[in-house]
Order: structure tokens, then C-alpha cells, then sequence
């Protein structure tokens, strides 16, 4: 199975390590064999039909921030013309998300559907504006369309549902759905710190970003909300129809009272049927929504299997690239029978 | 696809319920025509090729207590020959476990595989005693093995591992698998009740069974992390292999103490390369297994994605019914390709 990827920031280096860690094992368990043809970043890219040298590809981008210095197989070239000229079974695309926008990971995909190849994303952007766009284009294609890594990092939420519960009928999704606002939080109740101190300490220990608006505004979590409400519960919706909240004005002192009464503060993603919102709420102490520190958690609530809740890592690399690296695994199984 | 039900009790009776729920959605979203071609108890069975009426058989057992008792098409029957003689795609089996000898559920496996049948099962004794017999002779015959409501009922754990988490090496599993004696923990810790208490309150209330051994010993458990061993980390061993401690020596003063230093005390199996064991087992408070009342939880230590935990209900008719469901839509779907 030859792969094209497409970005080669924290996740694309992930899932090169993972697939270089992985090879033989992915070989004799799975009989696949999987051999990256191209490697994408915006300084251009490395294309060899036989295969790259990941661990060299790994080692150039360490050395010179630039994938297009790949020896002999590094070239100056655009992505779009990379995934329409490179014959391959799979795009893995894993370029920087925009949520306003959805550019240009949307084009990446749409270009890799027309010319007949599968996508693996983590990209939340096209997904949490387009789903329904995407999807159909995928279908018309007779491609396969997988997106586990876009929701909850290494958390198995999306494919737990729609194939693990298959036959049930998911009523509502409930969730904390970005770690990052989970650490602050945590950390506020517990050490009984103020928002700005605890955002500060993340941001010096990289666990919140430089620019921490579209996580602690629940931005990031109502991204993710929308790609589980298209792809889990059959609605139509974008980004931009969730009601929102952050985090911003919760206070150490509102922790401690919801403490001791019993309950945690949250930022509670949750999709019903009717409701699409993020916003802080109270979660019972020993309710298993009640996750700490950057841990993601989902709870569906179903007809048959009433509630499952699932919860894991919701970023890193290698973490991230488990979730792709069981897409690609499922898309091989697909195709074998 | 043709179905033979074979066992009629509490699981039995849920399939039937479930199937006749879903069986327009089935049809609709995944192109998947069931049909109950028999079903068998200890007094014979229901057959008729063209499909039972599964209603009909349900008041029919709930009135008489014999499927041998359904109108024109039921009969007093070995239901070894039942499987042998009807054509269908998948047997259910979900007759009485036993965990002791396996049987009869083993045979009834092992002659479903020999007539080219593909097998979903709730039954933990066969699976517990003879996993790589059951498994050699299914592949041996090119059919399909799953059994996902063996092991913590609603709760998808084989699945979610093999499947959903394809790619990963679990490199252990934690997990609280037994309702009852979750139940019981629980009570105790809150109520400070002591063991026999609460044991005789729970078999009133039928959460607990008239003979509790099998749970309050730890060996329903055994039998199910046995299971989870064989399926998940590839090990090969038995019930027989486990060491095992149960529930009936905690007092609810240790209870107390563990909580005052922020633990509970819970069931815990676990198994690891080299480690298979059930025993009591400190977690602390705010740890993701320490879920409350009858909940299942397991938790998968994995190479790439960390720790992924699973909660959901470990028990319950429909709630089975909807991890025999999963399984036989994953079948379909894997004949489709």
C-alpha cells in the first residue's frame, strides 16, 4: 500500500515514526506492507516511487526544517499537483487545521478523491465546515473517506461508534473533547489557582498553545462536536451552529464550591438530536465524565447498549498516529475481502 | 442471512427483542436481511426456513415456557441436529454457560463450524477452557468466531481492542468485569454495610444470583480475563491459569480506610505478559476504573495510544443482545467486500 503524506508538522513526524516502528509487525500480523512514496510540507516535497527513507526523511526535516531537501528525491513542488501526479493507494492528510476555512486541507482532499485515492485526516477543519460536502464527494468517487485521529487524539470515539456499537442508535454525545482545557481546569480546582496563573504555567510547559483562543473559548471542542454530530448521530451541521462557552470566567473559588457539593467543572461538549453546545457544567465527582488532567472522554447514549463511555489521550504524536495507523488498518481490511 | 438462535433464556429472549426492533433500521442502513430460521431451548425448537415470527415465539416461551410449544413448525429436537441439518449463515449461541466443562456450548461451536457456519457467541466457558481449539477449528473451516458479549456485556472491549485499536500492542488489561460484585463494593463503601448484607439485599433485588459463588469467588472474572488473555494479548491459557482471590473477606471498615486515603477497593483482573490474576485491588478515587455500581470498566495499556479506558453496562438482556448485534453486523460487512 503506498502512502502520500500530506504535512510533516508534530502528527506527520508522528506517523512516520509510527510507521517506521511498525513495519514488520504491520507486515506479518496484517500482510500489509506499507511503503510512503511522497512527503509533503509547505517547502515542497520527497517523492520516490520505491519508497523514502523514513528515518532519513525524519533526519532532514530535523536538520533543515525543509522536506524538499530530501537528497536526490527532494524537489520544489505544490501539494495539490504531488496528490494528483503520485500514483498511491493513500493520502494521509495531516496539514495545519483552519476552522474558519478548512483551507487548503479540503482541496487536498477533494483533489486526492479525484483521483481515486483513500484519505486518513486528523484535520478537524474541513470536517467541522464540509462533512457533508467531503463525505459525498468520497462516496461519488467509490473511495473511502476515515478521520479517527480529527476527534480526541488516540481516544477511539468515532469508530468505537459507528462500528464497535454498530446497530445501536446513538441519542446524544456527551464530552471533554480538548485536553488542553482539562489540564486548566484540573489544575484550577486542585491547586486552587486563578485561570490566568494556570493558562500561563500550560503555555511555559507546552501544553497550551501561544495562542490559546480556540481552546479555552471551546472553539476547538465545538469543532470536534460538529464532526461527531455528522458522522455519529446523521445530523447536518457546521461549526459555526454550536452554542458556545469557554472557560475564561470560571473561577478557583466556583470549582471549590461545586467541590463541595459534590461535583466537578467541565467543558462539557454535547449533541442531542435538538442541542448542539459547549459550555462548562457541573459533572457528578464519581461520574465516569469526570476525567482529569488533558484525558478526553466521550459518553454516547444509546438505545440498546445504554451508556458507553470511552476515554484516552487526546494529543501527542505517536498518540495521534495510533488513530490514523488503525484508519489505514481498517481501510486494508476493507479492500482485502 | 439465516439465523439459528440456540438457547432461549434471559440473552436468548434479548436477541429476539432486539431483533425484531431493528430489523427495518438493519435492512435500511446496512442492506442486512435477518432472519430467525430456528431457535432451540432444552425442550426442542422453532424451525421454518422461510423465517419465525419472532414475536409469536416470545409469547409462545413466556406462556409455556418450551419453544417446542410454537405452532406447526416447533418439534422435540436434539439441537446438535438442529445446527447440523438447518442451512443458515450464523448460529447464536448463548446457551447456559458452564464454566466448568464448557459444554454443551462447546460442541455446539465446533458442529456449527464443521456445517460451514459462522458463530456469535455470549458464552464465556468454552471460550475460558478451549480458546485455541474453538479459534483452530473455525479457521479451519473458513468461518467467522466473534464474541464480543462474552466479556463485559454492552461493554465493548474485544472489539474495541482488536479493532478499533488495530495496530496498537496492548501490553495489559485492567478491568472491573463483573457487575455484581461492583455492585456489591459499591453498596458496602457507601452504606457501610457489611459483605453478607448487602449479598442478601442484592439477591433479592436479582442482581445477584441464588448461588453467588461464581461471582463473589472472582471466577465469572477469571473466565473472563482468560477470555481477554487468549483474544487481545495473543497468551495461551485457561480459567485454570488464573490466580484468583474474590470479594467475601472486605469489610466495609477496610472500605472506609481505603477511602480515607483516597482509594476504593475494587475486583480487579488483570493481565499482563506474565501476570493473570483476580484479586482485590486498591484504585485511587479519581483513577478512571473506579466506576460505581454494576458498571464494567476495562482498561488497555497500549505501545502507541497509552491507556484507553471503556465503561459501560456489564449486564442485561437488550444490553447484550446490542454486543451480539455489533458482532453480527461486522460479519455482514465483512462477507459484503
Amino acid at each position: 500500500m503506498k502512502i502520500i503524506l500530506v504535512g510533516f508538522g508534530v502528527i506527520g513526524k508522528g506517523v512516520l515514526k509510527v510507521i517506521n516502528l511498525k513495519k514488520n509487525h504491520l507486515l506479518e500480523k496484517y500482510g500489509l506492507d506499507l511503503s510512503v512514496v511522497a512527503i509533503c510540507d509547505s517547502s515542497g516535497a520527497a517523492i520516490n516511487k520505491e519508497g523514502l527513507d523514513l528515518e532519513l526523511a525524519l533526519k532532514i526535516k530535523e536538520e533543515t526544517g525543509k522536506i524538499a531537501s530530501y537528497p536526490e528525491f527532494g524537489q520544489n513542488i505544490g501539494i495539490i499537483e504531488v496528490i494528483e501526479s503520485v500514483p498511491a493507494d493513500i493520502v494521509i492528510e495531516v496539514s495545519p487545521t483552519n476552522i474558519h476555512t478548512g483551507e487548503p486541507a479540503k482541496s487536498y482532499m477533494l483533489k486526492a478523491f479525484e483521483t481515486k485515492k483513500h484519505v486518513v485526516s486528523a484535520n478537524k477543519g474541513p470536517l467541522a465546515l464540509f462533512f457533508k460536502e467531503i463525505t459525498g464527494v468520497a462516496k461519488e468517487h467509490g473511495v473511502i473517506l476515515r478521520y479517527e485521529a480529527s476527534v480526541g487524539g488516540a481516544t477511539p470515539i468515532i469508530n468505537l461508534a459507528k462500528e464497535t456499537l454498530a446497530g445501536n442508535r446513538v441519542k446524544s454525545i456527551k464530552g471533554i473533547l480538548n485536553g488542553t482545557t482539562n489540564y486548566i481546569l484540573t489544575k484550577m480546582e486542585k491547586e486552587q489557582l486563578d485561570f490566568n496563573t494556570v493558562l500561563k504555567e500550560a503555555q511555559e510547559l507546552g501544553i497550551a498553545e501561544t495562542n490559546p483562543h480556540q481552546d479555552i473559548s471551546g472553539l476547538d471542542t465545538a469543532a470536534k462536536l460538529a464532526i461527531l454530530a455528522n458522522s455519529i448521530m446523521g445530523r447536518e451541521v457546521t461549526i459555526n451552529d454550536v452554542v458556545l462557552e469557554g472557560i475564561t470566567r470560571i473561577t478557583p473559588e466556583s470549582l471549590l464550591m461545586a467541590n463541595k457539593g459534590g461535583y466537578a467543572i467541565k467543558l462539557i461538549g454535547e449533541v442531542t438530536d435538538k442541542k448542539l453546545e459547549v459550555c462548562p457544567k457541573l459533572v457528578p465527582i464519581d461520574h465516569p465524565l469526570n476525567v482529569k488532567g488533558s484525558l478526553n472522554v466521550a459518553m454516547f447514549n444509546t438505545d440498546l447498549a445504554n451508556d458507553i463511555v470511552v476515554v484516552g489521550t487526546g494529543a501527542g504524536d505517536v498518540e495521534t498516529a495510533s488513530a490514523i495507523l488503525s484508519d489505514i488498518l481498517n481501510i486494508h481490511q476493507s479492500l482485502k475481502k
